[in-house]
């Protein structure tokens, strides 16, 4: 006998986890493409050189690829992909030129990276992006937040803050105090401050070894700009007038107004909104506005959807420039959230209905009773064996069915059916097969109303 | 620079193909669901030895096995799954305890073989599987064959035919001939009647090398056998009449007159269902009941949907016996014909309309307009940069817009909009912004009249 184990840091997904899953990936496929994002797909196995060209993985990440080889194959040569970040780029220099420009895609997909196995960890997880490529305008840039509203919104996510920054503003801060050549290891530790906090912060910023080399009065300036700046638009007055005449700031404070006025109009409200200049987001890659987004009450989960504006995106493959703006919704993050929050239905069926097959009752009548269920879009388990109907009944409640359609020798005799609510037990007895689709649609909207019996 | 080029055997999947493909997947679930079954997921990397254990793939199937392999990892023990079963047998012995039977799961999911690329194959591809396990119930194998006939038709297959046969009544002919123990290399002539003609399986039944070894008159048995079984529930009739009295064969006829009695009253028409008694599907998994589909005029294609019943699912990991039936759909081929006969849909986009961005226009108008369509399920992506209205014009034409609304200045002061077909380039001028909703709406509803303007 084989053990039947899955290999370390990889996990199987159970109905109770893919229900709520599919569910979620499907409103947030109708979200992306009512904005005219349109899917695609790279495969999971790309060329090594393309994954582990200059820049396009963190060397964490590189060391973390899983090769690929199979019989005849040259070792080397291939590998798992560990995001969909250098495969949207190696496809865009590869067809752009047949799908022009704007080019809005989205991906959604496995990832794969030989972590340290640990708790929450796994080494495949799904990644879920959307960008638009070949454009610099604002309302791009708008548009990514308003996905991220929409989308968590569809996705039933209850109350969220999307915050932005604009790392020009950063830039140009950090410019004005004469640090332009050390921001990298500034806006690292800066992205730890709400983790670390602020006397952890400081003492990094201020150390010449590892840290950032700041005298102490340089650190606590950078650490003032960051704590001042969080808030809402009124961030962007304060720190105008400080910098406003820095053009690199400007242009970073007109993007952002740019963006809060168009997301204004489209309705989405300023309570999901905030500015945090201090917000970095990794290092070299962004260049323009930048998103994270927290789940109110959740904020221990860290940033759920996250991404930002980039000059260049696919400078490895092509020498035509892409500038681009997208982001990342953290799928199983989320789903971790919610399920910890008990936002997610429970469920294991979409299948409302279970057809009893009873003991001496032809199997003909539950077959066809499903089928006309069916056919008026109610989903309807037929149980296919004829075992006593207390063991059919229990099945349903745990599988979660809502509502049973029981027909023994009794009722097919007289062309009636029972209907029993499978959570209270109680039964509507001797209903004519005739009323079928209507008797199960109307119990089901009883059982959809609050307080509708489970 | 590195070249863009997807590694030897792999393909990117651009939006024209993925959105078609999309949608059928959605009216797959949707079909699978609505019958219970539920979806699972299992890692795209498994344990080497769960996916060679003895019996698990053919010879051929693990020589195309693709290890996998990190940094620290030990070579050999990880590789990339090469089907859907093996891991479904490796989950169900991993989890029944906690799920109980009957369980239906549904599984789609990237397979990876290291086949010599050629013209239409692929290193990397799609499999769609379902399948009821636990039960030896009659009324799953007729709901695997409606599930197959529901999901085509969902996914907008006009015409095909589902073909049964059951391996009990070839495994009892094959018995009164003598022939039990020769069965698996005749029915691997037999398999192959369609694609190479009776000569062909007349001389490989007959050859002693390589072939069955059959004398001249066992060879024509078999092949009269084969060619008379083909037609409707009517050969039944026949061979019950000749072999009737043999247990194994009576028992076979009797569960296919029940799975068409049952497809019958589910109402899938007897045009769509045909018996070949030769049709074997493979060697050794088999044991009862076994589906093929093919599309009517599309033979060419082979059988796109395809299954069977089989004894014992995962004797390789647990001693529970755990019988089952289940089918796939091979999602590729059938895209690939479809696309082939003119049945997908060609947009590049799911969003129906282009909101323009005229050069002069606050962006705000765009933006909100945009909204208000999505607030009412009308897809609408806004144009990000105003460039010559023309070229706007162009992007929606290519993409599959098939509306643009469009405010220039004077639109905006007067607070109207002209609504333009990107067809016939007919513009309805002039309509005030309270009425947006209600005249893209009936717009679009011309638009998908039968001769309604594309």
């Amino acid at each position: 006998m084989i053990d039947p184990r899955v290999a370390s840091g990889l996990r199987d997904l159970p109905p109770k986890v893919m229900i709520p899953r599919e569910r979620m990936l499907s409103a947030f496929r109708q979200t992306f493409g009512g904005f005219g994002f349109v899917p695609i797909e790279t495969p999971h196995i790309e060329r090594m050189e393309v994954l582990t060209g200059k820049g396009a993985g963190s060397e964490e990440v590189l060391r973390q690829i899983f090769e690929v080889t199979n019989k005849g194959g040259t070792p080397g040569e291939l590998a798992l992909r560990f995001d969909l970040t250098v495969p949207l780029a190696r496809f865009v220099a590869k067809h752009i030129d047949e799908l022009g420009v704007p080019f809005k895609r989205y991906a959604i997909g496995s990832v794969f990276r030989g972590e340290r196995p640990a708790k929450g960890r796994f080494r495949e997880f799904t990644q879920c992006d959307f960008d638009t490529i070949g454009t610099e305008s604002p309302l791009a840039d708008a548009e990514i937040a308003q996905v991220i509203h929409d989308a968590l919104t569809a996705a039933g996510v209850p109350d969220f803050t999307i915050t932005l920054n604009n790392r020009r503003i950063l830039d140009g801060f950090l410019g004005s105090l004469g640090l332009t050549g050390r921001s990298g290891s500034v806006l690292r530790s800066l992205d730890k401050l709400a983790k670390v906090g602020a006397e952890a912060v400081l003492a990094e910023l201020e150390r010449a070894e590892g840290g950032a080399g700041l005298t102490p009065d340089q650190a606590r300036q950078v650490l003032e700009f960051a704590e001042a700046g969080r808030g809402g638009p009124d961030v962007l007055v304060a720190v105008e007038s400080s910098l406003g005449s820095d053009p690199t700031v400007a242009e970073g404070i007109r993007n952002l107004r740019t963006v809060f006025d168009l997301l204004n109009e489209a309705g989405v409200s300023a309570d999901r909104l905030a500015i945090d200049l201090g917000l970095a987001r990794g290092l070299d890659y962004y260049t323009g506005i930048v998103f994270e987004t927290t789940v109110k009450g959740w904020e221990k989960y860290g940033s759920i959807a996250s991404g930002g504006r980039y000059d260049n995106l696919a400078s490895l493959f092509t020498s035509r420039r892409l500038p681009g703006v997208g982001a990342s919704i953290g799928l199983d993050r989320l789903l971790a959230l919610m399920d910890e929050a008990g936002w997610l239905g429970a469920s294991g069926t979409v299948a409302p209905i279970l057809v009893a097959q009873f003991p001496g009752t032809s199997p003909k009548v539950a077959f066809k009773m499903a089928a006309r269920l069916r056919a008026v879009d109610i989903g309807a388990e037929v149980f296919p064996d004829p075992i006593p109907i207390g063991k059919q009944m229990g099945y349903g409640s745990s599988k979660g069915h809502r509502l049973a359609v029981i027909v023994g020798p009794d009722e097919e005799a007289k062309q009636v059916f029972n209907l029993r609510n499978l959570a209270t037990r109680q039964e509507d007895r001797g209903l004519a097969w005739s009323v079928l689709e209507d008797s199960v649609e109307s119990a089901l909207q009883v059982l959809a109303q609050p307080g509708g019996g489970s």
